[in-house]
């Protein structure tokens, strides 16, 4: 459904997308990842924008000539240095239905500086006002950071900067202001010493982020044990007896390496406070599109949209292909436990 | 001449101070470091400041009871978890001819909240108008984030809360706004995918700093060719054919390990921006306190007075001691190359 870019290039995956209302449509905003089509059997390629031409290169490597680890299908290490072995961008498809989605034939946000030059990837998609606020990982050598886009249309699109340095990703902007301020969960990723976890920060104007808290961490022996972060973004709930923000999150499984995910209730006057938290998935992968794939074993979502009781979550399934599950906001709710 | 907080504690290295005029004093703001006194030679301890109960506890291990790593002489790992064999506060020490210190016997910034529960390191300290900034590395099991205090007289102080989530730390705040805004350099440390590098960030208020910037990477094959970060606060120099923001960084040699010292010089109008900087270090290990030590091979700034031609740099000496060199600016500045 999806084309590619390039002629040498290949869609390897479309997956992991935002989702909003927009009108009466629904909007995805797709990572589509590209891989270099043709790579004869003795060399490696990676494909690379290259901020300083400003276009998109293939970068080769005779096997023979370097050390060379395929370990990883996301990755390619040539004499230790890293490299993707695909580029993700940011593509638009809209629906009636929010089932049935036509692909646009051309990007969105395709990758355009240097911190970049790797991809753009899993975007989000929260609405203030008039105005669609995305935020997406901008990957490079640098590191993986955030960026931040604007739209009214998702016809043009302004670009905002880097609004969290690398490593940190899975930033999630609550859809509201709360006390004059917006907020949003972002995720850390400390070398060393420190915790792969879910914090909070707030902002004035959605470009400079402080006030940094500390809001959920792996919780050992559970299904979230390796690490986890922000999936969908966050929204207000006022039902079944509760009153906050359900942000819909991913967590690993240490054992297994399963992504999964999991609701997060956090109170409506401070989304850095854990009310309420999933004792058991809301959502794991079943089905052999989620079980295998590019890579395995994982659910991972980007965007929901909720509408009463049905809290419809669009995800990427085994980094390879979009899918669309229904969930019960009521089984949501009544599935969470202590903080 | 630094009194230990506890009786149990014992003061294991005083430095990586902060240092500032104020009036006619030159005010430094030591790292101190403790550590636990008796520890019996079957057992380890670590010192940790326990923010539920709002006190520093010391807790004890039997080493037959546990895996034990203590490798690192920084930090002791206990069945895979990191702790750190000393806990560090903040202390001020005044002087009058800026050599003679008289040391308070009390300190100015404890370990208080979750984020430092192993302790709050390395200030560095910027004025702008009246009120004098503080950041520093707030350490604990969630990371190395980078706090913000603030005094007018050093002897009451506000905190800020955290501005830089983990891992980022040598954080130098620019004394003066540029177009309106403050601005910072940081070193945030991506895990992973990524690079230990010299980062900008900008601020209306001091507390929420964006439009994060790539500004100095390691250098291959040089003496700062492992890692770099923010040493002393930069300064504005307009001398010797130069105008811009002088930033003394430290670097990390990969094959010797060995912190010197070098210096950025930064656009005056666009901080993120390097114009030139330092081919060979500008000071590094050579006094036995440098070379032998707590962590030996370790020069390390965080502050400095600019007089005209003399920069008096303030250092730690090999994690253990407080010392000071004359540098000439002119020498600095000849020895810049490219950026």
């Amino acid at each position: 459904m999806v084309q590619p870019t390039r002629d040498e290039l290949g869609v390897v995956g479309v997956f992991n997308p935002a989702a909003i209302r927009h009108g009466d449509d629904t909007i995805l905003l797709l990572r589509v990842a590209e891989g270099v089509r043709e790579v004869a059997e003795d060399m490696v390629a990676a494909p690379v924008y290259d901020a300083a031409v400003g276009a998109m290169v293939i970068r080769r490597w005779h096997r023979g000539e370097h050390r060379v680890d395929t370990t990883d299908p996301r990755m390619t290490v040539i004499d230790g240095k890293t490299w993707l072995t695909s580029i993700s961008h940011l593509r638009v498809a809209r629906s009636s239905d929010g089932i049935h989605f036509i692909v646009e034939p051309v990007p969105a946000l395709l990758p355009t500086t240097v911190y970049e030059s790797f991809g753009v990837e899993d975007a989000r998609i929260t609405r203030i006002d008039a105005t669609y606020w995305i935020n997406y990982s901008a990957v490079s050598s640098y590191g993986i950071a955030t960026g931040l886009a604007s739209t009214r249309d998702f016809r043009v699109f302004a670009r905002h900067g880097i609004i969290f340095p690398p490593n940190n990703r899975d930033v999630t902007i609550l859809p509201g202001r709360i006390g004059g301020r917006y907020h949003a969960l972002h995720r850390p990723m400390p070398a060393g010493l420190g915790e792969v976890a879910i914090w909070s920060a707030s902002s004035h104007d959605m470009l400079a982020w402080g006030d940094h808290r500390l809001v959920a961490m792996p919780r050992a022996g559970r299904w979230d044990d390796e690490k986890i972060g922000g999936g969908a973004v966050p929204f207000r709930v006022r039902a079944h007896g509760v009153d906050g923000w359900l942000a819909v999150y991913h967590g690993v499984t240490k054992a297994s390496g399963t992504y999964s995910l999991g609701a997060l209730l956090l109170a409506p006057d401070d989304p850095s406070r854990v009310v309420a938290r999933s004792i058991d998935p809301i959502m794991a992968p079943e089905a052999p599109y989620e079980r295998e794939g590019f890579y395995g074993g994982v659910v991972f979502t980007c965007g929901l949209v909720d509408e009463g009781d049905r809290v419809r979550v669009y995800y990427g399934a085994a980094d390879g292909v979009t899918a669309v599950a229904d969930l019960s906001l009521a089984r949501i709710i009544a599935g969470l436990g202590a903080p």
